[in-house]
């Protein structure tokens, strides 16, 4: 295997996982699923090559382990996760835990054995399809897992706890899988960005600075109905109006402040007839930013503004805050090392927060977190056109062996928590 | 009867009318279905009362004939359709059979006989509910019918031939319910407004001055979906905020022009999830104005709109006018006919146009044509709430006989057609 680029066994790697879905035509890798199994059961099998110890968790997170020099010394965590969507593209998660167990090849090449044990791990769920909740993964690990979980039902009326169960894990004891943060000196996730900065920069890869905080806030403008033949345009209360004059406030409000995005994803007016105008429209809003400072005065600005249209209107607003999370800052020290190891390779090295939630996001509530971002095709992801270049690959497992270098001749090789 | 205020009984009547339905709780009354029957059955019932003898054309419609002095006079028409929407108001349609019948009653009352015949019409059909078609009663009549719908079949698979058949038509013989405009003198319809503008101009009835035309569009704008965290907002190809721009564009453009008004009742946006930036999103649009002219210029302004929005953003729009329906004007003499009446009750008579379309949009292809208005409250209609006052019903009773008389003291009774 020493012949061979590791990038291009990575690819190769990634195809033979994309053949891995339980439907046909297409690459759909849920929790817990018969496909699940046999991931698990190949990516062991290259783990194994690469010289580690493979073993499961309770919750079926597969697990690679390359010891240290020191058997008592601490443990770094790279990973990624190996479920995925539905219809999905071949590269989200799995390009994680290949390019990690194709740098811990190398040091098992070179028999290199660092000052701290490696491991590497494909998380058993990131994307919550099976069960509608997400980081089941690195939540267990984190030990943030919710109990109450386990009764949920997938679609076929399947609990998790059965579903664990027959996968082999135990769902009685997934506090075992539980890591405590003092044997823990970090989390590094390689990833595809999901959107199109790198590639508008022309960067093959780039760290990630955060992992933004999100709110989702459900609007509701009302109105009244009426006819749309009949009723003058001055004695209208028209809904979607009122949510088109909000849609358009809130692009211009996220274009004027750098690093926010706000986005209108869905739309309903109701009662929805070409001849009537609307009474009533529902839409919602997702509003993140690195800095949830940014984020909660941006989501403050938006609800006066929805407030405002809406009184100018004669229209009531409804504003439900669905869904909060805090951002997750990523550890400067290891980001800072991610860098300095990608400048080897690159004039100017891109850092960008991450919009979307990664297992890392999760990992931080424990140990330092870093994130290197690959470039993909068209920011196109969560889709089978989902595309990332071998060259790109391979300046990721090159960063990715210079950072893990890097981490083992620094002489207290602890970083602290969260020090951004 | 002639102790009874007119206007209570036809209250009484249409309360009557609205407990005949084919669906329980709610009044639903559909082209020759078993309600109609009955409807039809009551309403001759009156329509005889009032001295008028009552016949059925072949495709269903009720036309009670009260002659004139000189059998071989014309024929004035009044009417408006029997049938209703789903879970519809009491008033739409009704009202303006049973306030003619009224009015009749009052000249048989009096043995008053006019130069010409009066007939009044129920029309069978003029919703459309039973097969997703329009004016089948009043085409019948204009000669405007289109035979081929006879071939049409309900959401029970019964075709239209059939139904007509059981009702107790004909459906060979449509063409015989065509009638000679040379032998007609007008058509004149009082009908709920369905609006909101005389309840605001504290008018208990209005002349109507045109039934406007109409442009229904489906306007698409086609984008690029893509991550609603991952994207910033500069490289983003958001089919919904242009879709919100436009949508703005329209109300400010048409508030700016007198009389028109323009509606996006539906809007559809694609992939629909609160974490994906819209790619694509498809809406209705729809112009109306009494003024052809007008309303086909709006319809090229706003199609410019669309097109300027959709290139500044780097999207694709795709323009597709569905249906376009000239305007139909009203004829002058009858309508002024109308307002002279109107005078009687009113300081200041109201005209304005009918943005929703009526069995007199159909009649105005063979005879002039003329509307009353009658207010409604807020504007509703085409819903159980729809309703009208007892004291308006009166004052278009006592229009409608002024101008019956006024009519019959005409020399030469015979307005020209379209004359507008």
């Amino acid at each position: 295997m020493s012949n061979i680029d590791p990038a291009g066994t990575v690819m190769e790697r990634i195809e033979a996982l994309a053949r891995i879905s339980e439907e046909p035509g297409r690459l759909t890798r849920t929790f817990c699923s018969p496909a699940m199994r046999q991931a698990n059961d190949l990516v062991g099998s290259w783990m194994r090559e690469a010289g580690m110890t493979v073993s499961e968790d309770a919750i079926g997170n597969l697990i690679g382990r390359y010891p240290g020099r020191d058997e008592r010394a601490k443990t770094f965590l790279l990973g990624s996760h190996l479920d995925t969507v539905r219809d999905a593209g071949k590269f989200d998660g799995p390009l994680g835990v290949i390019t990690a167990i194709a740098c811990v090849q190398q040091l098992h090449q070179n028999q290199v054995q660092l000052p701290f044990a490696i491991e590497v791990i494909g998380f058993a769920d990131e994307e919550g399809v099976r069960y509608q909740t997400t980081y089941l993964g690195s939540k267990a690990l984190a030990g943030t897992f919710n109990e109450q979980d386990l009764k949920r039902v997938d679609s076929r009326g399947v609990s998790m706890a059965e579903a664990i169960k027959s996968f082999g894990g135990d769902p009685g004891k997934i506090n075992s899988a539980k890591r405590d943060p003092h044997n823990l000196l970090g989390y590094a996730e390689v990833h595809i960005e999901q959107g199109p900065v790198l590639e508008k920069k022309y960067q093959p890869v780039g760290v990630v600075s955060a992992i933004a905080g999100q709110t989702r806030i459900k609007v509701r403008f009302t109105g009244r109905a009426g006819h749309a033949g009949t009723t003058p345009m001055n004695l209208r209360q028209d809904a979607l109006t009122a949510a088109a004059e909000f849609i358009t406030a809130v692009e211009s409000s996220a274009r004027a402040q750098a690093g926010l995005v706000a986005t209108v994803g869905q739309i309903e007016a109701k009662p929805g007839a070409s001849n009537v105008i609307p009474g009533e429209v529902n839409l919602t809003l997702d509003v993140r930013h690195q800095l949830d400072a940014m984020r909660t005065a941006a989501v403050e600005r938006l609800q006066n503004l929805a407030n405002q249209i809406g009184e100018k209107r004669g229209l009531t607003m409804d504003w439900e805050i669905v869904h909060e999370a805090q951002s997750v800052p990523c550890s400067r020290e290891l980001s800072d090392m991610l860098a300095k190891g990608a400048r080897q390779h690159l004039m100017e090295v891109t850092e960008l927060p991450s919009g979307a939630g990664h297992d890392a996001a999760v990992m931080g509530d424990i140990t330092p977190v870093a994130m290197l971002f690959v470039r993909c095709k068209g920011g196109i992801s969560h889709h089978p056109d989902e595309s990332v270049e071998v060259d790109d690959v391979r300046v990721a497992i090159e960063v990715m062996n210079g950072f893990l270098l890097s981490l083992g001749n620094q002489k207290h090789p602890s970083p602290s928590k969260k020090n951004v």
